[in-house]
């Protein structure tokens, strides 16, 4: 299929019907992730993956008791950085210069450049910055699940607070963003399997500036 | 290409030739960005396409006289709503009721919950949630440009005031988030071209919670 043909066949999927996905298609959804460009690089995110069911009940209520959560075969929570520290920045291109084989003062200016950017901003506003980055990603996830014919569910509609404190996400430096169950629909019971998927025209959406 | 292959072979291209990527591709590239999921479907951006030398010739300071605005060959703004109004809302809704052909009161108390949270936000926070979804598109638009075989530099690093300015992005009630080059390349000349790709290690982005 072409990448415009799974982008129709994909939708955010309301009932799922519990079958496990195999490894490695979740390796490759997962993999697209890792491998999705962000702002210089950072990656200010941590991806969950859970397949525990027990863990997943305990999610559903803070999802608005969501039947994908839990017939899903495996739930993803996308979580960003709380906040961009230097010391984050510094452990970041410590590994890009070690990969690149740079001196290790080479990339001091843009370094510095970078931190003295984040240190203007609220803690407040790098997480924002940070979520940003994990919507890309996320966006990156979700095309590769449809390429490789899984379904998904991007999903936004939680409270991100409670799920923060039942993953202990603030310990780990981490507020969750979204999640993506993942799974296969279950046609039967799924009212929007069938609903013509809408999106808003393309002459009012892409403009031509000539 | 699988998708892992694509992602593999795009980077965020510092350099390009200058030659014109055929219609039929960009087409696709925006067609990706317009079917990407957005929370609710709501699609709050639009994206403009730059293709007028002179236009690019006067971005290319705001983004700090990166060579690549005026070495694509076409260049995308991603825009976000500087607000998100109960009109917009019912605006999107209203033709979704059209194209479902459901009863007129079908989504009424769907439609008055989102309007409801809307109503609690700031307009700042009403941009951020537009910008976070103009996010997942263009990630999703990255990830088909990748896929075609167009090479696409995602950029951020741009004075948005200033952009805003000139295109005359606030009268519209938009407000610039990302911009996309697209073109080709320049191998020879691009530093970047033969670097290794740095990603941060799956072990240390990706938590399994088991």
């Amino acid at each position: 299929m072409s990448i415009l043909e799974s982008l129709h066949w994909r939708y955010a999927t309301k009932r799922m019907t519990g079958e496990r996905v195999p490894q490695e298609k979740i390796d490759i959804i997962l993999e697209a992730a890792r491998m999705a460009p962000t702002s210089n690089g950072i990656q200010p995110f941590t991806i969950l993956v859970i397949t525990d069911k027990k863990l997943m009940e305990k999610i559903q209520p803070i999802a608005y008791n969501q039947p994908q959560i839990t017939e899903a075969s495996h739930l993803l929570v996308f979580a960003a950085w709380d906040t961009v520290t230097s010391e984050k920045v510094d452990y970041v291109f410590d590994q890009v210069i070690r990969e690149r084989n740079l001196p290790a003062d080479a990339l001091t200016d843009y370094i510095n450049q970078i931190k003295g950017m984040f240190s203007g901003f609220t803690p407040e506003e790098q997480f924002n910055w940070a979520a940003k980055q994990t919507y890309l990603a996320f966006g990156v996830a979700t095309t590769a699940a449809a390429i490789e014919k899984i379904d998904a569910t991007p999903m936004e509609g939680f409270v991100n607070s409670e799920l923060d404190k039942l993953l202990g996400l603030r310990e780990k430096g981490l507020r969750s963003v979204t999640m993506l169950p993942l799974g296969y629909r279950d046609t039967a019971n799924d009212w929007l399997a069938n609903m013509k998927k809408v999106r808003r025209p393309k002459e009012e959406l892409i403009l031509e500036l000539n």
